[in-house]
């Protein structure tokens, strides 16, 4: 690892130790249960989360850094049993810098009934683009967590795909915008529930939800943090 | 700017930044979706939030000042998203001194079954006077929200409306009394959605909803800090 | 008031004060509505929160000290919009020490629906008794809402009311026994509501519900505290 | 007590007055109404919850030491009004090293319904290694909830037992394990509640939950802290 490599990663045990805080402030976890990477930019590189360690416990030297295969370059600690997933997320998909885990309740619960779900909102318009897609039902442990993310999200809008009976994976060009998505997504898995458990939510126009997006994804923000927090659109 | 004038936007300043503290602390917002602005009394003037910035990083400073037309006249931010919808607000209703967005989960949720909130709770006779109302749907961008905002609640007693498929807008004699509409609310929604989910909840009288209203708006709370929360009625 | 008075009054003020923070942390009120008094023991006085005052701002010096007609004795601000019905409930059960006053979500969807708690816990059990009943509706402004409060408790094991379209009334020996009263009513109420709304909850026998009011009034807690957290009940 | 379980009583003293931090941290306690435990290890001994003090109020000296019949050691307070059935499942299950007691909304619901719950969720067939049982009905005071406890939980991968009509109850091999236990017990019984609330969640295959059981058992977390955070399995 070169210099500036080496303050790269700095930065980034930094960032997505930090990055953590955003998961419990917003309730997406409970105990160990969710997980934030981020790519080291230009290098087959991650730095991820340590496997089991509590939130409280994080910092910058906690963080592991691992190869794109999952093998651990430089961190005392074992990595995240999720990160096989994540490895293969950076893999196939070269314009994802951020990979974030949750099972946040809401969210978890459309997946446990392999529900997407419908775009009712323009919050969810913005963010997801329509419709937050259901993934697979696939085992931890090899690549097949990975191939259902990317296989769900390659082409769609939505930074967000709720895995089935299991949780939510979100990505983004950095982890903060991974972050972001995986917190708007429950917030609009609670909304698009508490809608539907008293009736019938109204439908929105498809061009309505596709002039949201895309207005959202170029002229939301300030201009010096980049504008779009989600993926650039590769079509 | 004279002086007087500085001295009242530097206020403003500071009461909005810290009003945002209350959307997070009743969680109404997640991210950075909701916003608070005022009026400064006398001027075509506005302060509102910055886009995009989180709810931890608001300071004095970083809040943005608007013509009612929504030019930025002092800040170094662009403002928010929703400034044009604050903005119509203040040039159509000359009595509202703050305008309050969020998208809280619960109001939310009966926006986007297009229902308004029936008034079942005295608390809810209290702050809003009867049913809060539904605005239409309207895509962001121009005075389409602005103009649903005003036509819905002209004439209306509820300082809160649910627009369809959006969220909640509310306006009050200053950007307290928003913000206090906002958080009510939320937790009138809350509570109809879950007396509703288990049965029909019991209507109250019509004259026991206005006596309710005219007292909380005319004897509630300390003499020095002016007595109705509300905005003052036009009839 | 002599100085063993002033004593009493000044460690009330402080208690009162401090109590108002349970209320918060168990997120019962929303903005400013709900409310905590203490009686005077052995004297015609009860302190009071004052009305429409954020609790943040709540200190020993802020509270009210009031007559058991609402009349302020001392005290500088207005004190709670609700001490009419404080105020009834101290002059009708001596026994009571401690009265609050809450719109807790869950409680208060119950209350929407007139309909009582049924008894499905062994923690309702301990605390209630059994069910937890339906007062009448009143009008906030005279002595409706304390007669209400009165009749449905006088009797009864129940230390909380939910009053019809309004809110929670609890009462206790003394004020921290009716603030827990108020936690534990939405504590039930919430699971009860949780527990109904995918089918129907077990009874429980009468007997078994007394035998353990019986033995938590009776056996719970420290014996330096005093045992029974509830009333003393009369019969 | 010679020096060396002196230390060990003294070290669980403050684990288990700090363990209780996590059960108001994830809100699955009112009041004072939940506890935690901990076997001295190769002693006859446990540490428990001083019974009705405020979680606020918890230090290492305020632990109550007990033989495994309950009867105070060492200690000023009397301990948990549920220290028979904590001392119940030390002396029936020797593996168990921690014991947890909460009434946890959700869980507590499923509780009521006299329901078990079924694995739809990656983080239940994890954590449980399938549904999650229910225990019979069962009053305080006497052995027949320890019972209960232990004829559910003997020969079962759950850690946790939905105790009917009352609440939850969780073992580790350690204080710190059944805390967990606790936490994700609440956190898949709300999923699951939320899944089904809106239709009928997808099944898992059985091989698929004891697949994910046996490898979260085994394989999940630091080497250091001993990987399986659960009770290990007799069979």
């Amino acid at each position: 690892m070169n210099t500036d490599t080496a303050r790269q990663v700095r930065a980034l045990r930094e960032t997505v130790a930090r990055l953590h805080g955003e998961l419990t402030r917003y309730a997406l976890v409970a105990w160990t249960a969710g997980n934030v990477s981020a790519r080291v930019p230009g290098q087959d590189l991650m730095v991820i989360k340590p496997s089991g360690v509590d939130y409280d416990a994080l910092t910058a030297d906690t963080m592991v850094v691992c190869d794109l295969h999952g093998t651990v370059v430089d961190g005392d600690a074992a990595p995240s049993s999720d990160t096989a997933a994540h490895a293969y997320v950076y893999r196939a998909m070269p314009e994802v810098g951020g990979v974030v885990h949750t099972h946040s309740s809401y969210a978890t619960a459309w997946a446990a009934r392999g529900e997407a779900i419908p775009c009712w909102l323009t919050a969810q318009a913005d963010e997801f683009g329509g419709e937050i897609p259901v993934g697979p039902f696939a085992l931890i442990g090899g690549d097949d967590i990975g191939k259902g993310i990317v296989s769900t999200l390659s082409g769609h809008r939505s930074p967000a795909v709720l895995m089935r009976n299991h949780g939510v994976f979100t990505i983004g060009r950095d982890a903060r915008a991974a972050v972001k998505a995986a917190v708007m997504c429950e917030d609009v898995a609670r909304t698009a529930h508490l809608a539907r458990a008293l009736g019938q939510p109204l439908p929105m126009a498809q061009a309505d939800i596709s002039s949201l997006h895309d207005r959202y994804q170029n002229v939301y923000g300030q201009r010096s943090t980049g504008g779009s927090p989600g993926v650039p659109r590769r079509s």
